[in-house]
Parts: C-alpha cells; structure tokens; sequence
C-alpha cells in the first residue's frame, strides 16, 4: 500500500464548487471507482471539510463522476498504517471463492480484502444482506444504503482488513452502477425529508393535522429502497394457491372486480418520533420527529377475499401471509414483510389490497399500483408495489420482519441483541401527539390553544386526551374532534384540542399530552424507560415547551 | 330532639368485651333499631371509643342486639343542633309520599328525615340504589352496604335533614332485618380481607404467586352483593331467544351437553392495586393490593354455543350480551354487566359459561353453579350466580356497568364527573406487579431474586418484563416462566423472576418492574397521572423499597 503512489487530488476551491453544483442537480448515473488508499492522503475524511450540506458521501461519489479518477473511495485502514509489513495480496478469485461461513466470507472495499465472517451475524442490516456481497464488492450495496459511506462503518470495517487486491486486480475496474434511485417520482416541496435514498420523509409539523385526511403529496413516506416504476397494464399480483389449488394471477382489472372496500385508516411508522429517543441515547435509523404518521382513505379489495379465491382459510396452527414488494435491491431481494393468517382472513380486520388513496390511484410513493393495507398494524408490514401473496407456516423471512421492527430491553445493545428473542411489531400501542403550539414558540398570555392527534393500534379507539400545561402535574382532557368510530375498527386517529386559560403570571409552559384507548392502555410518563437500540415505538408523553409573551 | 331524653347507656367495661365477643361470633341475626339522638350524646361517636379492630358499625349493631334498646344508631346533627327552633314533624305517611323526583325523595335514619332528591344524582352507588329507599327508612340498605355507617356519610346526609318523625311514628318501630350475609360460605383464613360484606378478599403476596394456578380457596373474591346459596338440581339458567326463536331455560345438565370447553384464564379485578391511589388522594373503593389478580382453569359451555342455540347471530348494528346474577339486595336488584355480542359470539374469544373451577365444581364465592368466564376482560364483566342472558341493543343498566368500572382524567371528581362520558372498561391494560421480596424487607447482600406477575388483557401476551434495582435507572429482563401462550388467547398472566447481583455498597435496593405485552404497550412510570376518582385500572410500574443487611 505504501508502495504505490497516491492518486488523490488536491483539491482547489473552484473543483469543490463544481461539486456541489453537481451534487444539486438530482442525481443521474453515478460512477463508482475502486480507489488505492494512502498513508499521506490528508485530510482523513476529506469531503468533510468541502460540503456543509451534510450530504458527503453523495458529493463524493459526483466527485468520482467530474474527476474520472481512480482515488475516489478514500479509506483509511488505521491497522494497517500500524503495521509494518507489506499486506498480503490476493487475486479477484480467490476472494470470490470466500461465499459462505464454510470458507469464510470476504469482500472488498476499493483495493482492500476483508474476511468478514465473524461480523456476518453482527451486521445492523442483517447477515443475509451482507452475505449477497460475500466474495465480491461492496460498493454496489453501499450505493443503495446511503448511510455506509460514514467514517465509523469504515473503521468498524478496518478490524476485517486481511490483504489487499492484487496488483493486477486492482487496476481500474471501473465498476459502473446506475443510480437506483435515479427514477424515483417528484415530491412535494413542503416535506421534510429524513433521508432522499431511500427517501423517507414527513409532513411539517404545520400541516401534520390541519386536515383530518392527509393530502397524499404530504403523506409521511418510508421507502426501503428505490420505487419500482410500474406499468399498470402489465402489472400482476401473484397469489400462491392453498394446497389443490391454482394460483392467482391477478391483473389490476381483476383486483377491480372484487367487492371494493373502502376504510379510512392511519399509518404509522414504527420510528416515529424517534428523534425523541435519539436525545437519549444513539440509536439506528432516522431521525423521525412527530411526523410519520398520516391518514389516507383506502380503497381496494379485501385481501380475505382474494384468499378465499384461491383457496385459503383458517388452519388449526398458526400460519402467516407473507407479502412481497417490487421494489427490490440490486440484488433482486424485495421488500417483504407478513402478518398473521387469522388477521388476514378475518373480515373484521379489513385488510386491503388498496389501489386507491384518497379517490386517487396510489401515488408511486404509496406503492402504485397496489400496496397492501392492514388496519391498526404497523406500517411496515403494509407492503408497497405489492408483487407476490403467499401462507406460510413460519413468518416473513425479510430482513425486515426478522431483524428490525422489534423492540426490546433498554439494556440491549448490538452486542446483546437477540433478534429471535422478541417477536416483531404487529398492532401499535397508544400514541399522541401535540402540533400547536410549537415547541420553542412564544405564545400570547389569555388563552392559549392546543392541538394534536391520538391514534392506538388494533382498532382501539381513543377514548381521552389528557392536556398538562405544567409538565404533569395538573391535566385537562381535551376535546376530541370529529365522529366516534366503529367499536373495534377504530383505525384511525383522532385529532384533539384543548383551549385553557394560560395561568397568570406564568412565563413559561410545559405542555404535556397522553393519550388513553379504549383498553384503557396509556402513554408511558417518559422516553428513557422504553428506549430501544432501533429506537421504536418511542410513544412516551409528548412535551412541548413554550415561553408566554409578558 | 333537645326536649326527648337520651336513651343511651353508659358502657362499662363488661359490656365492651361483650361486644367485642359477640362481634367475632359470624354474624346471625341483626335487629336494627331506630334511635333518638341527643346533643348530650358524649363522645359524637363513642362506638370508636370502645372498638379497635375497625369493625365499629357491626359492633354497634350487635350492641343493639345485646342491649335491645332504642338507641342504637346514634347520629348527630350538627345543623340541628345548631338552629334552636325545634325540628318539623312529619308522619311516616308523609314521608312515605315522597318517593319520586316529582314530590321529592324523602329517606328516614333513626327518627330523622331526610329530604334527599337533589342528592340522588350525586349518589355515588348510583341514583337507582338511593331511589330504592325513597319513602322509607336507609337501615335496610345500610345493613346490606356496610360502609355507609362512617361519618363523613353521616355528615353528608345532615345537610339534608328536614325534621324529625312525629312521637307516635318514633315509639319502637324495631324495624326487625335479617342479616342479608348471614348465608355466606366459609372462607379460607389466609384470604386477606378487605370488606366482609360483601365478602371481598385477596391472597396473601406470599402465596399470589406460588403456584401458576391459584388454589380455589385463596382465589381472590369480588362481591358485591350477599352470596346466594342455589340448589344445582333446580337451578335454572334463561336464556331469551332471539326474535322468532324460543327462550332457553338450561338446567345445570342441559348446560354440561353443550361441548365442554376448557381454557386457563386470569381474571383482574378493576380495583387491584388500587391502594397504591388511595396514597396519592382518597378514592372511593376497597384498598386492594397486588392481590386482586388469581388465575384458574375453567370449564363450562361456550357462550357463543348457547347463545346460537338460542337463535342469536351478529347483527349489523352494535349490540350487547347482557347478563344478571342471582345475587341481589333486599329490593330483588341483582348484579348485572355486559359485553358486546360480537366477543360474545366469536368462538375465538371462548367466552365461557363455566361451571368448573380448577376441575371442582364453582366454589359458591366464585358462582356456583355457573358463572360466565370473559378472557382478557375486567372481573366485574364474569358474572357469577348467573341466572339470565339476554341480547340487547344497548349495553346492561346496570349500576356497574353504567355507574361504576370506567375510567376518568385526574382532574374529575364526584362533582365533575360525567359517567357516559367514559366507555364501560372491558379489556384490561398491561399489568404487572413484584411479588418477591415484599415492601421493607431486609435482604441478603449476594444476588436477589425477584419474582411477581404479569398480565394484559384482550388475549395480548405478556413479552417482556423489565426489573430495575436503582428506581427505574438501568434495566434487566426478567425471565418469563412457563409456555409461551397462544396468539390472541393469552388469557393467563406469565409468573416471572430474575436473578441479579445485588450492587456492592447499596444500602436499600429501590425495586421496580414494569411489563410489555404484544402490542407493545407499556406501563405508565407513575401513579398520579393516572389516578382517577374510582382507583381503578392502576397500573404503574410497581415499586418495592427493600433494604440490604449489611
């Protein structure tokens, strides 16, 4: 490594400028490079110190594009600097011959090699994820997950390091990789984005409950991956026949002519308000504030009846309908994810095939053209670009049903997590939420208004809000707008407020809500009690501090 | 009042151990006589004086056996005292046209009268129960409902005074009842007992958890009412048909050729732990500790079974599964509550009309000869004793289903409170309480062990218990016992213990659990926010302060 000569540039201000006028145009193709590292390449993590916009592993990969040079994926391997004699070289095949635990599993990163087999089952994302890179580049998956080109990924994976590419190798393989998320659609300006790749992002805190129905182009999003870009007309749902019977292969025609079911209902993400729980402690994922929750009116089919069609009912043991997205990684693995047969096949739970929101064809964001909607239940397990229904005994095998979406021990860290140990979110416990007044924000003496939702999973109705203007000492319950709803299919929120005098001479308020459904569950007092290292289900009071204009 | 001679004796000491003896004999027979009160009457309650195991009414009453005099039921009226114009007279006639909203509601209390109609709808037994006294003298229901005889109830009731019964109507009217309770089974001598009549009992923390399956005769008991003594042979169970469809009246027999179904099941009392309340502010309610929580095996019919056998299906609109006890008060009222049909029909609820308990046939305290099991439901919803099921548009009128069992912001009290405002509480929320080591205990330094109980309703499985040693600082998951429970049906509690090293140094261990079920809802931190005027549905973390032998 120290053998060969660095092809890092330096960098002068009218490059960076360029850079950043790239990195602003929406991404088109990208060009990923293999890179050779070295030891004076300085500063460590250069494009630090070149992009204020917080979005450096983007600039540096428009970078790679402007430059057309091979030193682009800088790493900087710690141990190796440390040690003094020359790596150990293997060829492209050997490496590739390192698929599975049984021979070990390596990748590579630019020139470098790294047996990674003992971090396979450590990996955040998961083992399987990691395995579809075993013997070959990790590039390629780090260019669908944004969030690898961090300086602690990189030095995490530094421990790994076995050798490097040689020579012969590691000149310039240029490997190529379209943007997978080039074709994603057009958003509303007016969300606040958490994360363009995949994009994830909410309404502001402003138009969060102005409307009992969230306008779709403000709809919260959470995307796992880029969004497929399908062609209604030949788009098709396969159904796997229960045992003696054909499968279904349904064209969006024929999803029509079930009974349409029409159901109002609110979704939320498991991460929601997770920025809460972030302030606590460090967790893993996005910074969701108060926002990954919205309510759409859904119409489709109900997936009951479409099962029923091919040949599906209830079975003495416990099974599970697993769902399959079409948005997939480069790999080809889809987004997946599944819930309980009885769930499913019952009526009651009005589960859809839904193809329309709110009168409208799904937006491509919200799975055009079909998505799967499951009242009460967590929004990951409401399968977008729906491709593929299958029952099976055993629950989804998707990353995402088996090693996400869990919550667990505040005392559990990725060293001690136990995965199998917790069984994955499925219903949603009682949740609120206040969006006025702001946090932060002066408010006049008088009156002072307070406004904000309340939702439960399982079709739990909302039975009270209570209001403190005093941090939780004294509580109010506030007035919950619009119609009661159905007993047991209660699946979407209720917006509330509270008028109340401001006390007099109050200077500050601390605004607390709670919120109580209908099995009488309510809202943990605090957020460090059900911290979770994925940071979900964050559902303790919500605060919100405001100074009184004297 | 002033112009009439007291009539009450000087106690000497004999007499008082008389008393004290014939208190501890079960009661008999009562004789409840009418009294004169005196403004020389010293001390205003002297019954305190002479009673110290807190059973100062039944003490008086026995008095009132022992000493056949007319001046048992001393009460003292300070607003009369105070006025010097002697009282109104009034005929029993007279006060026995009072009995309706329309001409008022007048009630006697020895030779006082009482003119009550603005107080009935502030009743807190419910406006029913008062009118059932309207016309006439309280010593009946009083006798039935002990805790009347305390004297913020008499002082209550002085501010309705408004005179006294004429002379011919006061001479001796011994007003002969027979003690309601008298028939009541033997209990077990480990029951710790918080009301004995009605008969309202716990186990004992060291036995709560001993077992999985709580023995039948420390099950905890929740009357409300005198214990009826039934005949299995000619007991009879009515069932009313559906429209079109004739009414079924079951004998014990008919009910057992109904398939026999058998399911373990935790049933919860609303008020358990409802003395953890009583320490923030005074609630109306029996001071329940942990121990308002027992689990058994049940047997019986299927509700959904007898119910089609009558003819009912579920209707489009919301409907309700009525039942009535054959326990009532003197006035023929019985115990009544309800479910929604639509649980009392799904054959996955396994609403039950059991007849065994644990392989035994219903102890009499627990509803012999049938009583009806609702998993995941408040206690107050079994009824025991059954004797009637009806289907009904709206839910049951009776008191506790209406007046009684729900839920309330902090800030509502007796004046404020709005009972239809709150839904009737049905399932239950996650609960979990320590059993092991108790409150105050002194500990060994070394490793503690700690054990308790842990339970959600509406079939939500209990899937994590966490146990903090330092107030609810840092914690651990406790191990769960037993099996796992099925989905949906996890109608029993999970026993749970862990094992820790007691921190070195630590002088006093400030132990906390708090529970999770499969919705992933939580425990709230804290007792006051959720405190409400009945002490129901208290179900924050549970804390036990133990201290460390040195």
């Amino acid at each position: 490594m120290r053998d060969r000569p660095a092809t890092m540039l330096l960098l002068h201000r009218p490059v960076v400028l360029g850079l950043r006028q790239a990195f602003r145009s929406t991404p088109s193709r990208l060009c990923i490079q293999t890179c050779s590292t070295n030891d004076s390449l300085q500063p460590q993590h250069p494009i630090r110190n070149f992009s204020g916009d917080n979005c450096s592993t983007r600039g540096w990969k428009v970078m790679g594009t402007l430059l057309g040079l091979g030193a682009v994926l800088a790493y900087h391997d710690h141990r190796c600097r440390a040690a003094q004699k020359p790596p150990h070289m293997y060829t492209k095949e050997e490496v590739s011959s390192h698929r599975s635990p049984e021979t070990g599993i390596w990748v590579t990163l630019g020139c470098e090699v790294f047996d990674v087999t003992e971090f396979v089952d450590l990996h955040p994302g998961g083992p399987s994820k990691l395995i579809l890179a075993a013997g070959g580049p990790l590039e390629p998956f780090w260019a669908l997950y944004d969030f690898h080109n961090q300086p602690h990924v990189r030095e995490l994976l530094a421990k790994y390091k076995i050798g490097d590419l040689s020579p012969e190798d590691n000149v310039s393989p240029t490997l190529e990789t379209s943007d997978p998320y080039a074709d994603d659609p057009k958003r509303h300006p007016a969300l606040k984005v958490n994360s363009q790749r995949p994009f994830n992002a909410e309404p502001p805190l402003e138009l969060l409950t102005e409307t009992y129905i969230t306008p779709n182009p403000i709809f919260f999003t959470r995307n796992h991956l880029p969004v497929p870009n399908l062609d209604p007309d030949t788009y098709r749902l396969h159904v796997v026949g229960a045992p003696g019977h054909p499968s279904l292969c349904l064209s969006l025609d024929d999803l029509c002519k079930f009974p349409k079911h029409e159901i109002t209902v609110t979704l939320q993400c498991a991460g929601n308000r997770r920025s809460e729980m972030m302030q606590i402690k460090e967790v893993k994922g996005l910074g969701w504030r108060t926002g990954a929750i919205s309510t759409a009116c859904w119409a489709g089919a109900r997936l009951c009846d479409v099962l029923a069609q091919a040949g599906h009912q209830l079975s003495d043991t416990e099974a599970h309908v697993c769902f399959e997205g079409l948005d997939c990684d480069s790999t080809g693995t889809a987004y997946g994810a599944s819930i309980p047969l009885a769930r499913a096949l019952n009526p009651e739970a009005e589960v859809l095939l839904a193809y329309e929101m709110n009168g409208q064809p799904l937006p491509r964001d919200h799975g055009f053209p079909v998505r799967v909607v499951v009242p009460g239940v967590v929004g990951a397990r409401h399968v977008k670009w729906l491709g593929r229904v299958s029952v099976e005994a055993d629950e989804s095998h998707s990353h995402w049903q088996r090693r996400d979406y869990k919550g667990f021990c505040p005392s559990v860290d990725w060293d001690t997590v136990d995965f199998d140990s917790a069984p994955s979110i499925q219903e949603l416990p009682v949740q609120s939420a206040i969006t006025e007044p702001r946090d932060g924000e002066t408010i006049e003496s008088g009156d002072v208004t307070v406004k904000g939702y309340a939702w439960s999973g399982g079709g739990r109705a909302v039975i009270r809000v209570d209001v403190s203007l005093d941090g939780g000492l004294t509580w109010q319950a506030a007035e919950l707008d619009g119609e009661e709803q159905r007993p047991r299919k209660a699946w979407a929120w209720r917006l509330w407020q509270l008028q109340a005098p401001v006390p007099a001479g109050q200077k500050e308020l601390n605004i607390v809500c709670k919120a109580v459904d209908d099995s009488y569950n309510v809202q943990p007092d605090t957020v460090a009690p059900i911290w979770n290292l994925r940071g979900v289900l964050s559902n303790a009071w919500h605060r919100v501090r405001v100074r009184v204009a004297p």
